[in-house]
């Protein structure tokens, strides 16, 4: 999955911080995991969403304003699939919702800085 | 690398996600990058850190301010370690200042919401 190409600020982030649980249920977090992406990008006012995960999962999806956030908090597939997270997936979670006030992007070939 | 526990919001968030470079630099990479984890949280309105990383890096600093996030940035020994992130180890990255405004930590064994 690339570096999301968001646009000028400000638009918001959400930023979730997992720790999994010891127990199993690979299957099913992979599979939540995969259609909870494909759905959330089919939101209104979803701008885009990086993922990494090694001891903890950061998942970070970016969103045009609080009202888009609030509609896929909302959604009832993704409140199955919270309670999912909570029920088995995860030990612990942090949840933060941040407005993004200044962006840069860089990259090697075009030596370009945006914004 | 544990989840962050940082304070009620308001604070500061900078998500930095990242492309490595194919070539190597492995070794440079992970010293660096001990290096500044140690460097950071020692600097003044430093709030704690989260980072994963597999085929994207994502690491989130979390900050009291702006002053401390401006003084982060200029800091030499920080500024020297930018420089080699762009010339070796990254091919992209995208680097957003954030205010945080809303924040829930949940965990299995309290079952505890807080904020």
């Amino acid at each position: 999955m690339p570096l999301a190409d968001t646009p000028e600020p400000p638009y918001w982030a959400v930023i979730f911080t997992t720790l999994r649980a010891d127990a199993g249920a690979e299957d099913d977090y992979d599979g939540t995991a995969r259609r909870m992406m494909e759905l959330a990008s089919r939101q209104p006012g979803f701008l885009g969403v990086e993922h990494a995960r090694d001891a903890i999962g950061i998942t970070v999806s970016y969103w045009a304003n609080l009202e888009a956030i609030e509609a896929w908090r909302r959604n009832a597939e993704h409140l199955a699939a919270q309670r999912l997270g909570r029920e088995l997936f995860y030990r612990a979670f942090r949840l933060r919702v941040a407005r993004v006030e200044r962006a840069r992007a860089w990259s090697r070939n075009s030596s370009l800085f945006v914004s």
